[in-house]
């Protein structure tokens, strides 16, 4: 049966860094050739980086990134990869408008463009703003063999361009992806992928990128699966990685050019002579996909340390509380940058406990961080005399959380640090933070993340290093002992909050599944807290608006997940309308 | 010839507020049967307020409007008006998802349901993530004249439905309209109206929207088109207000029931007795739009004026430091909300100049505004001292502008105002400005001013008082002097920015524009300007996505209007790609 080696290049690309981008093209694909490969499949958008958002609208980028494709194809046959058959993702633009696209490259030469037809305008995804959908598939005959393409959204199309392809007839289909990462979503992707094999009566080279882009992170857990369903190969998650699969492909006689599905198939023939045979991998390469907590962990960190890096710091700094929140994003920055880059900074008040300042500096103790001591009582003093604060309540408390966040900004300022905000998704969903003061920062890894999960999250680290040997990062106390925010005497969360698990608990229902209140009462929360938590987030927006932003890893994630108007009078209550 | 009274009611509703926007319906529909009015239009989404963005997919919030659209026309035949024909805008929903809808009231029944078909997905819009398109027009007879109806965008598409309606035949085309507003798009929308009246055979009554929501501001310029173009009415701008327009009709023989381009069009009888004789008018309600300054400067009022009122706010606060941005802050805050609502406060340290501080205190009196003085010296040294800032510059610079910050939220928590920001979009396009210092506030009233245009409304605005009689708003040396941030002693603007004359024209051309390198060296830039005035605004990304929202006046303001990655390596250089 004629054979094809295909390679999946699972690679972290830099939106806008065309230079970078494509030396990353080079290399990758130089391995792929090393490595015996026919064809190797870049993720969506490869060239550009995903998602380029509104640059995709810049004339001057598209033209840049077709240039690109053009001068890769030389690259890549100087580079010795010419036979190699390279499929690319970038971004083109033509008289209808940018295109999301992807290229066959080979011999030096540009032989196929294709643009993505189904795009995804929800959620995260703006893409009928950014392109305009494609009307052709390309199929390509390698060593005989018959290969379609299509571009990550049309895998998730029943009846879509696979099914075209299948009707037209392919030996095997790669899909250049760009799927941002979601707990649990790698659940979803492989049967999926399965049932549009069956679709295409073909195998499916899935390849997915990996890396941090802004707020999203990607996990790349590419796979191969065959026409029958079965899992061929997978990629590890959150790394880059070149995964290979050899496919036996009895090659059918294939329908000619024309419509199918309402989409125009073309064919070119590249190369009609066998590949010569060659030795299959002597590994079958499944990397088991991350249990939960590994997973989540995986994508702050890489979320974290692919903000910081791709924004050209070196380090970064935040306030060490003594609490769980600044306890775990002090373990997931020293995971993402190592010890030196990060500065912890304690900065108690006079409410501060005895405690909270022992756990901050045994926090950078364990993780052998910087860490210095800066009091905030004299910067607070002139405030609350010069304005009069004294028992103002909100007024004195907030003023503590913002004379915290100029000390780090002048900290940033003066050693170039970039600033995290060390907020959660409950407290940023309820408002429970000071605006100009805790939340500032120009990243906020666990901004969503349930304080719940942060608890979880913490004490799976903590067991992690137990199980290799090594200290667990974060102080037992900063786990067990109930949340304050310490702005006045013995002040405890929830002297405002309901109790964390069932404020989660209505969370997840009120902001993860945007259920109303009658849906509230139903699942069996009483009235009186929902009413209050409704009204916290709805009030809350304001803040959120103004947050910096931070690693996706749920469904739905305060940002562009969930766009809702400041001005709002509407108020889920018990009468309803 | 058969007569008709169309009533557009041109009000100002709250997103989300059924009950008040219930109220305003009934008031208006009131106002125009008593004007003797057969037919009276709201504008797009009236009932809910617009845009409601992702409250579309709330389900509970779509079935209270469904719910609420069927109550109001009981609501209106228990007023009185139940003669009259009522359309009325709101959010609908049924198994294919969310609709931008509008419904036709009639003797207290729903007698028509339409959704919107074109969805715009481009600048502020998102309408495909938040509604699914129309596929049905509904035609109603009323006192034997066919009334078809279009909404918003489907305005703007030629061989749409209005050519739908045309080839079908009817006598009049109703057209709910939210079109925000822009600088001189009102120029666009008449030429556009009169072309579709020739599409449709009929004339056009095309009601906006007025008020703001957001970021966004509606300015009413609802108009009344005959069917040869001809302007029959127009109302003022950005007031609420009843234009009535008595149309002669002739009645003509029309096409059945059936698909016309694509769209289902239906008809339903509601009475084919002609209307009763009736005088029209004394007066033709030609209404002339605002000369360009007096438009922008009652876009940027209403603006403001909404934002508080909407969001439930009293009173402003902010710096008065004697400068151009914070004087005409000022006097449209004072325009908006009346000088006690505003709450002045000069903060000088040890650089402010003494006529800064004077020219402050000025604007205060000439405004009649509450104001104090807060000096920062004490709470600035604290800083310097502790954190030893002195010389350090940009650290040391920041500290005061973050002081100031503070300040303004300290008295926000103790006296309930609202903080204004008073950046301008020159200073936030370069990123001149301090996060977490100048940046901080709920909106910021000029936030999409060009600073040269900053200068033209204040000297505009100046001169209107001088033609009343009364005292110009801002103090001549605040127009007069150069600019500066006075963080350190002799600071001008011009030391860190090029001329703002020469800065405007570039962003426009790069902001507004999105024009490449090449394109703004063609333009006649200097190279070296340009590539400084480019690396300027793509790094100050970071500090845009934290600055509060503010009133949209041109063709593309930051915000949701331009989102561009915050992690984005591409630089627009000489040499291209």
């Amino acid at each position: 049966m004629p054979q094809l080696r295909m390679a999946l290049a699972q690679v972290n690309p830099t939106v806008g860094d065309l230079d970078g981008n494509t030396d990353l093209h080079v290399e990758w694909a130089r391995k792929a050739a090393d490595a015996g490969a026919h064809v190797v499949v870049f993720p969506e958008m490869s060239l550009t980086g995903y998602p380029v958002e509104d640059l995709s609208l810049r004339e001057t980028f598209a033209e840049a990134s077709r240039a690109r494709v053009q001068r890769l194809a030389g690259l890549l046959a100087d580079a010795g990869c010419g036979d190699l058959l390279a499929y690319v993702g970038y971004l083109d633009r033509d008289e209808a408008g940018p295109r999301d696209a992807a290229a066959a490259l080979y011999r030096g030469e540009v032989v196929a463009r294709q643009f993505k037809h189904h795009l995804p305008n929800y959620g995260v995804f703006d893409e009928h703003r950014w392109y305009k959908p494609g009307r052709t598939l390309d199929v390509l005959r390698l060593h005989g063999l018959d290969i379609g393409m299509v571009i990550c959204e049309d895998i998730w199309q029943e009846g879509g361009p696979v099914a075209a392809l299948g009707d037209a007839g392919v030996d095997v289909v790669v899909a250049p992806n760009a799927s941002p990462y979601e707990r649990a979503k790698d659940d979803v992707r492989l049967p999926l992928v399965a049932r549009r094999a069956a679709e295409a009566n073909a195998p499916i080279v899935y390849t997915n990128l990996i890396g941090g882009q802004d707020d999203l992170v990607f996990d790349g857990d590419s796979i191969v699966v065959g026409t029958d369903g079965e899992l061929l190969a997978r990629a590890p998650q959150f790394v880059e990685h070149l995964l290979l699969a050899d496919l036996d492909l009895p090659s059918g006689e294939h329908a000619p050019e024309g419509e199918y599905e309402g989409l125009r198939v073309r064919r070119r023939v590249l190369s009609d002579e066998p590949a010569p045979a060659f030795e299959p991998p002597a590994e079958p390469a499944i990397s088991e996909p991350l249990p939960d907590e590994a997973e989540v962990w995986s994508a702050l960190v890489v979320g974290l340390r692919d903000y910081v890096r791709k924004n050209g710091f070196r380090s970064v700094t935040f306030g060490f509380s003594g609490g769980i929140d600044s306890a775990v994003t002090a373990a997931l920055a020293v995971d993402a940058l190592g010890a030196d880059a990060v500065y912890g900074v304690s900065m108690p008040s006079e409410y501060s406990t005895e405690h909270s300042r022992s756990d901050a500096a045994e926090l950078a103790r364990r993780l052998g961080c910087h860490f210095r001591v800066e009091p905030v009582a004299d910067m607070v003093r002139v405030y609350v005399d010069q304005l009069k604060l004294a028992g103002t309540g909100l007024a004195e408390e907030n003023i503590q959380a913002r004379v915290r966040g100029m000390l780090l900004m002048a900290l940033s300022n003066l050693e170039g640090h970039l600033v995290l905000a060390t907020g959660n998704k409950t407290e940023l969903a309820v408002g429970y933070s000071t605006i100009y003061g805790d939340a500032v920062g120009g990243f906020a890894p666990i901004k969503d993340v349930f304080k719940t999960h942060v608890w979880a999250l913490a004490r799976w680290r903590n067991a992690e290093a137990e199980k290799r040997g090594e200290t667990p990062p974060i102080p037992e106390n900063s786990i067990t002992k109930p949340p304050s925010a310490e702005l006045r005497p013995d002040q405890l969360d929830t002297d405002t909050l309901p109790d964390y698990a069932l404020l989660d608990d209505i969370l997840d229902d009120y902001v993860e599944g945007d259920r109303g209140f009658a849906d509230l009462l139903a699942a069996g929360f009483d009235p009186a807290v929902v009413d209050q938590v409704v009204r916290m987030v709805d009030r809350a927006e304001f803040k959120r608006r103004q947050y910096p932003p931070g690693t996706k890893i749920t469904f739905k994630a305060f940002g562009r997940d969930r766009r809702l108007p400041l001005t709002n009078a509407w108020r889920e209550t018990h009468e309803g309308a």
